[in-house]
């Protein structure tokens, strides 16, 4: 009784989970090879595979066979496979019926003008064009939110579908500590001359870009038999599959650090999918825990490892052997240094890895304030000016390097799509921290080309869990303690220390 | 009323289409750019979409609604749009739902472990192995025939979906004189010494010979913009929308004809599939009329202009200028022979323009005799290899060059694959003289490597009518006369009579 109703839903979520993967290799093919030709009626098939997803997972079938085995669930350990599997398909069951489907769709019609208009406000440096769109794309999303009832902040449910389990309240105190920390020692670093990056900014031919990212990730583990690497505008990790889980990344000839770190920031989000246990294929467990949880991997493998020295040691002879001409007369040192300038910076998205959740904290606390009502979207663009001038004592000379620089707020709900990227760094260095106790010889076998130490760990404490658990319940299991932001901390002061040791006393 | 059902219609329709172009994007993807580990799921994906096809292609409602529209239909001229669409999709509906579900299903597992079991049997020469097998095929096959009572012949149901109007009846006599006209043509010709084609085996690097045959379909008028070629083991051409119509090729360096013929010949069925009138996109009038006719464009594109001596009298100082090292001593005239060398040959896809056909009548002829259960599967080697010795004077030296050479009978039902490779050889001369009587011009245009008045032409006459006439309707249409032998006969006997004039007598 219970296994047959156990294999009817997973028969359901199979289906469902076949037309997602084909909605994404079409979203693949649309950013990779699609010919201009093939964007209209691209639309309307990735609108078709969207909307009987949808009806397939919604269906009250599944609310019934959810119901079903509710007492089977609760009989289990809380860790047991068929727990999880019900637990949190009932979680996504019930985001994905409780809004109205004229909901869904004013906001879908709303979010494609929104776009549309965004995509040509930016360069206008035209924030008036976008106040009345952004102000209802805030109604919106609160009313979205209220199909959620119970929630202490309107911004909870939206942060739950990205980042379960976490609210305003559990992130604003780490949040507040962190910039409390980060706003002196930008301050503290950026008083000194910055690095010089001259030498990432030669002449780097694109295919031997290509071959030494692509080496160093096939020795990171990243398999290229279930996966594969292309170039697109923006870089992004897709999953097909847990035997098909691609990767694209961008080259510039005269900027070294933006294809390879790129191409190290989606291998880490695709190793985290690749190892997800062969027992989720094709359910909702097959997925990262969350939105941090994903990006603490990404930033693990292009940060921790990747911009780390041990690395640089093992791997900067063989840059150099494969760019001779532009590095053969740069010292390890000056290209270490220069992969890791900090400087103060206007735009997310280029900023380094220190002031990097500068910039995310702005945006997290502006959104919750818009959620609230405590701020009017038009005053959007001054409170986020203000915050520039105060965090990063910078102001934004446009729009377009200000309020209207990032996607989110205008191709979305508001409220949800930023955290995720502190928590990820957050999260980074307390995983890192906890594999290193456990195999003290990580840092060496780094230096050696090793990482084998470091993916197994990984695997057998986050990636093979998929969604099974929430993300503060995956770090406490994998690293024996809450998560915080001491080991983050504590990560940047040493290493920042060391590069700059006027500015930063450990 | 009739304009609401008639909306309804479409969008039912357009939904399959949006399916059917998503399946097609996963065979895309898998043919070209899938890695290995993504095989497994893709299998579910693609099994999905085609089930979800199915489901929304039979539904009632889609019957109910052409019932409805009938008398709409009967009301207009037969040419019209509307009718064209409600008779196109009732003769597609009517296919889809009168094979019953327990007997697809059935032959959908069978033809799978007959394929498998083909991949290893054809390189071991296994006949005995696959003879139950195909026994099994014929079987199904003749119970598919029988869901469409009323035949003449039980490979007219199969015919049908294929080569809509046509039957075993109409078909037999034109092949039969083909026949007559072609065993004593190869005969002359194979008794002299055969052209010396050394020239096209030099080393030709693969990145010019991608450029040169780009360079060519582009002036054919293949359009970039809706389109692109990338690389499979077996070429193709594939269609998401009128705005995305893409081919493939595959390239060996040590033979020139290889990949430049396979891209004319894929870029002939794309110039049909994008040049289709933009009013049928999304529903089954956005498709060619039938496997002949768009062999014919394939064939036109690929052999009538692409082999033909105005043509490379243009190209080939281009070609020596793109190979000079592997052409710079080699004569037009030399070139031109060795191109069009006619020989005695086992392999179909391998054959000459000469003895091309020789091969498909023998396969139609011999599948036509299983299913009447006039001759045994068992029986079938024998008869292959007798018939290859009477029509082409060659006998197999086993059974990989004979009887399991093709995919067709042990990858899909028996009968209804092979007549249209042979009807698009025959159009394709009738056409291509018709657009010729129509602009005498073209053939000089051809010398100047221009090609926009037959294009021009071949959408008028063939391409933007898409699926709306049965394709004897088409040829009559176009060409002012019933599709017929004579053209096709007259062409080879003139081209090869050049060629060979002391074995061709004009």
């Amino acid at each position: 009784m219970v296994e047959q109703k156990l294999a009817e839903l997973k028969a359901r979520l199979l289906e469902v989970d076949n037309i997602n993967a084909a909605a994404s290799v079409l979203s693949w093919d649309q950013s990779t090879y699609m010919p201009p030709g093939g964007a209209q009626a691209r639309a309307r098939q990735l609108a078709t595979l969207q909307q009987l997803s949808h009806q397939k997972f919604t269906d009250p079938a599944i609310g019934r066979l959810l119901d079903d085995l509710q007492a089977y669930a609760e009989s289990l350990p809380y860790d047991h496979d068929d727990a999880a599997l019900i637990r949190v398909t009932r979680r996504e069951y019930e985001r994905a019926t409780k809004i109205p489907q004229d909901l869904v769709a004013a906001l879908s019609a709303h979010i494609s003008q929104s776009y549309a208009a965004w995509v040509e406000a930016r360069p206008a440096n035209d924030w008036a064009r976008m106040v009345p769109l952004l102000e209802k794309t805030v109604e919106l999303s609160r009313r979205i939110a209220d199909c959620f009832p119970g929630y202490e902040h309107p911004m909870d449910p939206l942060i739950e579908w990205a980042d379960p389990g976490m609210t305003v309240a559990t992130i604003r105190p780490l949040f507040a500590k962190l910039r409390d920390n980060l706003v002196p020692l930008v301050e503290a670093i950026t008083a000194h001359p910055p690095a010089d990056d001259s030498c990432l900014h030669r002449t780097y031919p694109e295919d031997r870009q290509r071959e030494f990212g692509e080496r160093v990730i096939r020795a990171f583990g990243y398999d290229f038999n279930r996966g594969r690497q292309d170039k697109t505008a923006h870089p992004f990790m897709i999953k097909f599959s847990i035997g098909d889980v691609r990767i694209t990344t961008r080259f510039k000839e005269n900027d070294l650090s933006e294809g390879l770190f790129s191409t190290l920031h989606e291998a880490g989000h695709a190793l985290y999918e690749q190892n997800v246990d062969w027992a989720y294929e094709g359910t909702p467990l097959a997925n990262g825990a969350s939105s941090g949880v994903h990006e603490s991997q990404s930033r693990l493998w292009e940060n921790l490892v990747g911009r780390s020295r041990p690395f640089w040691e093992h791997y900067y002879p063989h840059l150099q052997a494969t760019f001779p001409e532009q590095l053969g007369d740069v010292s390890l040192d000056t290209f270490y240094r220069a992969i890791n300038k900090v400087q103060r910076s206007l735009i997310r998205t280029d900023a380094d890895e220190v002031t990097y959740n500068l910039h995310v904290l702005i945006r997290f606390d502006l959104e919750a304030q818009l959620l609230e009502g405590s701020l009017a979207v038009k005053d959007l663009r001054d409170a986020w000016n203000a915050r520039y001038e105060s965090d990063l004592g910078i102001t934004p000379p446009d729009d377009a390097h200000g309020v209207l620089q990032d996607v989110h707020w205008f191709g979305g709900v508001v409220g949800g799509a930023f955290q995720g990227y502190t928590l990820g760094n957050i999260m980074s260095a307390q995983i890192f921290n906890a594999a290193v106790n456990a195999h003290p010889s990580i840092p060496d076998e780094i230096r050696q080309g090793q990482f084998e130490t470091l993916r197994t760990w990984l695997t057998e404490n986050i990636y093979r869990h998929g969604a099974k658990f929430l993300p503060l319940e995956l770090i406490e299991r994998a690293t024996g303690k809450p998560l915080d932001i001491a080991d983050y901390i504590a990560y940047l002061r040493r290493k920042y220390g060391e590069l700059y040791p006027e500015a930063v006393k450990a």
